[in-house]
């Protein structure tokens, strides 16, 4: 019998669950409710000290951070094609656009949508509420220059890029400049036909 | 003759620098004045589009991220076992705790050094500036956990884990609370001891 993976699930845990689907992992998910800070509970602290979500528990150990589970996956399941493992140049592609995602797109989101994260001063929040979306904005401005060769991140190739953009993607749908990154609305739409969008996302 | 690469430098391309100096490469540096926005400039920016550094100009193409130029290395430069390729959890755990640094240990640093990345009112900037570094005290005590084993990151084996975490564990070495947290300062010792360091970093 296979490995039966256990997801501890909320917000971008989205992302690992998506490449749980695509690999066609057998997997559990426990649901870490963050709007009442389950995170911080005793209990799930236990599983990740960092107090974030995803973590996935592995039959080598408890792994965190969307970017090395992505990785990891790939690894795990070659078959499935995740990642370009044999190609050292379009690897690092993948991982300069993931890396992106998390340590830019990722925060800008969360400096509008959790600002409580940056600083205590309810003005400062509001200031941080402001400027966010600005950003964001830039952020995809480049996203959809990237995706002009298409139909995926990496070009021919679909990746773990792709499933870690979506999140995103779907979140900056939701401002009026979204419809003018003709690329990355183009892409969402791809994405959407795929099983596991709507394994994960509940919509077709 | 092998290929020259070429490295846009400043602030944290300190980082792919030191890669560069553990892996042997040849390469230049292209200094790139970070105070006076040069990051910025139309030339630059045809380099790398999101204007920020490092930009590594290698023989497929020019590269941008810490991580990615970091794996890229690594993968190039296999001989030099700057990460642990052929061991997909180990390479994933490499991977977590190099996003951890990307995606909060440098943002938290970026929200005290630059508030201005995040929010245009000075006193919302300055409210950044006095809640960054009690996150970091935090980012910086899950680290120390993590170093228990030693001596390296991953435990027995240097990876590009160490050399990421140390351009950020020089910036915290600043906080009265670096003292406390014995296993991550006895960590910059062992990095200073390394040709590598005093290479970029220009002390022993």
């Amino acid at each position: 019998m296979s490995f039966r993976y256990t997801l501890y699930y909320g917000g971008c845990a989205a992302v690992a669950r998506m490449a749980l689907e695509e690999v066609g992992a057998d997997y559990d998910v426990v649901p870490i409710d963050l709007a009442s800070g389950r995170q911080r509970s005793a209990d799930y602290l236990a599983v990740n000290p960092k107090g974030r979500v995803p973590a996935l528990a592995t039959p080598d150990g408890v792994l965190t951070e969307n970017m090395a589970i992505l990785l990891y996956l790939a690894q795990s399941f070659p078959e499935a094609r995740l990642a370009p493992l044999g190609d050292a140049w379009r690897l690092a592609r993948m991982t300069a656009f993931n890396s992106f995602i998390a340590s830019s797109v990722h925060v800008t989101f969360s400096t509008f949508g959790r600002p409580e994260r940056y600083a205590d001063d309810p003005a400062a929040q509001a200031a941080m509420r402001a400027k966010g979306p600005v950003t964001l904005r830039e952020h995809f401005n480049l996203i959809d220059r990237e995706l002009a060769e298409g139909p995926w991140v990496l070009g021919d190739t679909f990746s773990t890029a792709d499933i870690y953009l979506t999140f995103f993607s779907r979140g900056a749908a939701q401002f009026d400049w979204a419809a003018s990154q003709r690329n990355v609305a183009a892409h969402l739409q791809r994405m959407k036909a795929r099983p596991s969008y709507a394994a994960v996302y509940g919509e077709a």
